[in-house]
């Protein structure tokens, strides 16, 4: 019985896990992923490797990272993740022959929404899909696609930046560059800057003005909708319309069967469930009113991004 | 040598050809689309089939269609062809079935926007590429997208409306019922309603304003822009920087290769080239900017549909 290893790199700590056929971890290490230099990184990461590595018999690795490439293997300038920057500038590191070499076995990388992705199907709610999105709402918006029971990667192996559509033309400025993506309204960061535009243009009371504009989170509009604060119930109603509507779009390209959910902000669905799927069939063709499923995770969302990388590496 | 036959079902006339492996079209005729009862159309059909089997060895039957259902065989409410009208309702036609049963042979069925870009996959600039988007921009806008060398039919049979994704939340009603829809601005009828906007919204002379402002197409607009009139010129623009934006989020999508451009409004495309490309590149995320080619379709017009079709018999 072969097992193989799942990494999530994230911006803050890189989760390793030892997975069977089964979708069992049977084993798992954290290390950090705040490191400054590429090789000090590299040698924390491979010795918890070897370290799972002793505890039971591995064939492979799937790893999956932010800005990851699944064609290069390459993490490609990753703004969150120190160790890819050389004095001061991003670049692209060929992370995947890296590991390989280090520990001697196949190494396969994807971007983590893909990892995701696969996850879901492997173990969670996608079991027996052929045809899903899977959009990630944490501090931003990652998504996963798959059709036809395979993972979208494009010309490229960039496919599937769902968080960059144009949600509001002439909108919000994105980290990107680009102007009202997606991830400017939908995602963590998103619900707390439109918390501060709500608070800025409208004189009603409300709990969240107890806080000073800037800190802000999410989690914050979150307590006050839970407390039925009107400004914080009408924020994530906002989030939720522009969601929908985002959804609706993602049908017409690849008419899923259904799309899941999944990160931090799924937390807050009890507030922005329905005015989302209400969106998302009132901008639908009919073919499509009220028959494209909207999911969430099933899978326990600290072994999720484990066992999404381990998929890959079957 | 065997051979295949393509039909391309239009809303006016049914073109067919006897087609070989190499992308020959050996023999073609075309019937009236505009028969009031399936039977009578049926009849005429599969009666220039037959003559087209008397002629060459055929071995199948392709079939591109408005609304066509590839999954189904079907063609289902399809608001331009009045035999798939019973008592003035819409209805769904078995159409590959009752094209097999009278001609003995295997027929595969799917819309027109998808058949055309199987017939630029094999015969045309798309040749050899396995990550494309085929725009149809004719009166309406259709699509058809292929992933890894696969036509993209999704859950239902129905992916790839992309003429109905959102390019103007709150704008324009499409026939569809929806607002704001890509072809309600960037589609020959697109096209002609920015006129009438454009002109009842500005005092400046324009050669269109010898027209009735109901009357004017965008072959009238396509005119004027060709003697330099302003507003044309800037009719152009806005089209051209709509869809560029459109185009954009396609490729955040899927990430393609090249987009294909195909129909009627191409015709026009010095006038609205340069705004789309340079919308698109602005709308772009950098891993993608100036990477993404814009192509046009090189197969003649009269016979792409033809040639799409019998592609999808082989």
């Amino acid at each position: 019985m072969a097992n193989v290893i799942g990494i999530d790199v994230g911006g803050q700590s890189s989760k390793l896990g030892v997975v069977n056929d089964k979708g069992e971890i049977l084993a798992q290490c954290v290390v950090s992923s705040l490191q400054d230099s590429l090789s000090d990184y590299l040698n924390d990461l491979t010795g918890a490797i070897r370290g799972l590595m002793s505890k039971a018999q591995v064939k492979g690795i799937g790893i999956g990272a932010p800005n990851a490439n699944y064609y290069n293997g390459t993490i490609e300038f990753a703004p969150n993740l120190r160790w890819t920057y050389v004095d001061g500038k991003p670049t692209v590191v060929e992370f995947a022959r890296l590991i390989s070499e280090r520990t001697g076995l196949p190494v396969t990388l994807t971007n983590d929404a893909n990892a995701a992705a696969m996850g879901e199907m492997a173990y969670g709610v996608a079991k027996g899909m052929k045809n899903f999105i899977m959009l990630t709402l944490g501090t931003g918006v990652g998504s996963g696609i798959v059709i036809d029971g395979r993972m979208v990667y494009g010309h490229d192996g960039f496919a599937g930046e769902l968080g960059h559509v144009c949600a509001v033309p002439g909108g919000r400025k994105c980290n990107c560059g680009l102007d009202g993506c997606l991830e400017t309204y939908c995602s963590a960061i998103g619900v707390a800057r439109t918390a501060r535009e709500m608070l800025a243009g409208d004189s009603r009371n409300s709990l969240l003005r107890q806080l000073e504009s800037p800190a802000i989170s999410s989690k914050d509009v979150y307590d006050a909708a839970k407390q039925g604060d009107a400004i914080a119930l009408e924020i994530f109603q906002y989030t939720g319309q522009l969601l929908g509507r985002a959804l609706a779009d993602f049908v017409k390209f690849s008419a899923p069967e259904a799309i899941i959910l999944f990160g931090g902000l799924t937390k807050s669905k009890e507030f922005f469930h329905e005015a989302m799927e209400k969106s998302m069939n009132a901008s639908l063709l009919k073919i499509w009113q009220n028959k494209v499923k909207i999911l969430y995770s099933s899978l326990k969302e600290s072994d999720a991004a484990i066992l999404g990388a381990s998929a890959l590496a079957w």
